[in-house]
């Protein structure tokens, strides 16, 4: 792929000193957000997709990931926003709705067919923003990458070598192909997973957790349902990109 | 039970300033660690018999807890070291050790008769042991569990309310009767398991994970088999008794 620069549209500084950038890097838009003192290693922050919708998440996580001395971007997922949709992706999500509501069981190829499409076009578009990112004198590398959608996580860790570090977070749905392709993964690894979680299958994140091939990796259980993760992991996780990253956090 | 002091037979301070002290109760022989600024919250420090081939893990446990402000006592367990043998406990060991010896399956009636006859002999001779030591001037209440033989800890943090958190290592061999006293269980917990450790049994680990009670429980586990526990994950379960017992860490 070509190299294209990121053409910044918005900047604002936040209360706390970070400064929040949106971008557009080959047509899709994300954002940025520094902290006070940089160069800072980049994480680049999984999500399910709708960077509007998701941006109080996003914000509050790249709070967190300034306070200890990283860089956060993300871009919008492909067919989510206000980007071009993937009406058979679509249709698939049609079907998990309706099983879900049916109570009929998610079938492996729903989650293939909702999930798939999205990962072979996500990963080289957040390997151009690396490349973009990256030339930018207040953003450094190594590069990690942080949260949801780990399906993503795992084919960009596989095929990405900036990618120094991987964070998990076990909540959605995992087609078997990504347990296949964990399994080449040797970077350090922290899976995050709320045991009660409702909307995850705790069996199959136990068999990520097991597939992944990196000699260091820890899995955190937690309770507190999907969105209820105690503050105490979110620092761990911190913590995780720390060791990694090549930040020194005050102990 | 009447209350017993303890008496102190020696005496010797540590170059990190930690003070350890052997101690007896009730003629059971134990040892306090406590740091150089008191008083300081009580953890007891599970281990599967025998003081002194313990003593150099003991020792690193207690510093660690020591440098977090905690102070640390051990006991020697029923059976174990210089204390009078328990000839059936001996016995279900030698079928224990045939069976791994010789490929067979550890049934759960030796698992059962090894460990649940020093359950009920530790757990009131633990909870003298809090007595006698909080009556000191250097420690304190509330008090944690922590380590290994969890069928000790689960009992006791069931029977002795003075227990505010519970830390356990999931290495060792658990009865049936300890998965279901886990669901009373209602302090918080921190369990830790080593994914790849030789000596576990992963899905009981898991089993006892899910059946504690506590709405506040975490599961950590890492790899580097039953002795390769990580630094941050001794550092993680420090911060968790720091948060439980009251003990300000700098963060």
């Amino acid at each position: 792929m070509p190299f294209s620069p990121a053409h910044f549209t918005t900047e604002r500084r936040l209360d706390d000193g970070v400064l929040e950038r949106d971008f557009v890097i080959d047509g899709i838009p994300g954002t940025l957000w520094t902290p006070p003192t940089t160069p800072a290693p980049l994480i680049l922050a999984g999500h399910p997709g709708g960077l509007q919708s998701m941006h109080p998440r996003l914000v509050a996580r790249a709070r967190s990931a300034a306070a200890s001395g990283f860089a956060t971007a993300a871009i919008e997922l492909p067919g989510s926003g206000d980007r071009d949709p993937l009406p058979d992706v679509d249709h698939a999500r049609t079907e998990l709705r309706a099983a879900l509501a049916s109570g009929r069981p998610v079938t492996e190829d729903i989650i293939d067919r909702l999930v798939l499409p999205i990962v072979d076009r996500a990963v080289p578009e957040l390997q151009a923003t690396i490349d973009a990112l990256l030339t930018l004198p207040d953003v450094d590398g190594p590069v990690g990458y942080s949260g949801g959608v780990t399906a993503i996580g795992v084919r960009l860790t596989l095929v990405e070598p900036r990618i120094a570090a991987l964070g998990l977070f076990a909540g959605s749905y995992l087609p078997r192909a990504t347990l296949q392709e964990a399994r080449k993964v040797d970077v350090p690894v922290h899976v995050l997973m709320q045991w009660d979680d409702a909307w995850n299958d705790r069996q199959r994140a136990l068999e990520l957790f097991d597939a992944l091939g990196s000699q260091e990796k820890t899995l955190q259980a937690n309770m507190g349902g999907h969105t209820g993760i105690p503050p105490h992991a979110g620092e761990d996780a911190g913590r995780f990109f720390a060791r990694h990253l090549g930040v020194a956090l005050p102990q």
